[in-house]
């Protein structure tokens, strides 16, 4: 066995609300790349990091980043209430996600959100 | 059957040089986004973007641009060397580089080229 690990990757598609949606996970070892797209695009990529500062680990708080188009104040409240889960859920990894909705109600995030937890890839 | 394209990823591993080498591709519908590491990591992030401005076809420009990572002049070069085939066999798509290596060398390179030809999705 090479002791080296592979990069794992899933992704996963379905109608979400009527909307062809689809997600992408690879685990890097520096981050999580996520890609949660209804227009098949990349779209706005956004660095999430936890901050190490946070002195509550009960309470993590995480920096937005827009690496990659827009930078509107509603892509970090969106980035953070999709990626905060996985960066949580692997142990505080930075995340790394492109996100291309068209549509992002309450109701329809959650489901997206169930769609990246098929792909745990962390 | 779903008239939505799903999002291919191609990936493949093996040793260059003596040193484990990662390849994942993925296509989607404004980026061809390649990794290319040698940690594991993403590494250095950085767009690859055929410059429209260019009259003469025959000799395309293209923009880099470091997105995340140390912005080394050195970077630009070697995700120009890798990535610029990926953009002009795909026709002129940009092209989101992941690069991390440890073996930049000449010979090395070549082969990693026939590596990520090997995972074409464009």
């Amino acid at each position: 066995m090479a002791s080296q690990a592979v990069i794992r990757t899933k992704q996963t598609q379905k109608m979400v609300n009527g909307v062809f949606t689809e997600v992408v996970c690879s685990e890097f070892s520096n981050y999580i790349f996520v890609v949660l797209t209804q227009y098949g695009k990349i779209g706005t990529l956004v660095s999430i990091t936890p901050d190490s500062r946070s002195g509550d680990i009960s309470l993590p708080l995480y920096t937005t980043k827009v690496l990659l188009g827009k930078d509107e104040p509603l892509t970090h409240v969106c980035a953070k209430n999709v990626a905060t889960f996985v960066s949580q859920e692997s142990g505080n990894q930075p995340v790394l996600l492109g996100l291309a909705l068209k549509d992002s109600t309450m109701d329809s995030i959650r489901v997206m959100k169930e769609m990246i937890k098929s792909c745990q890839v962390w």
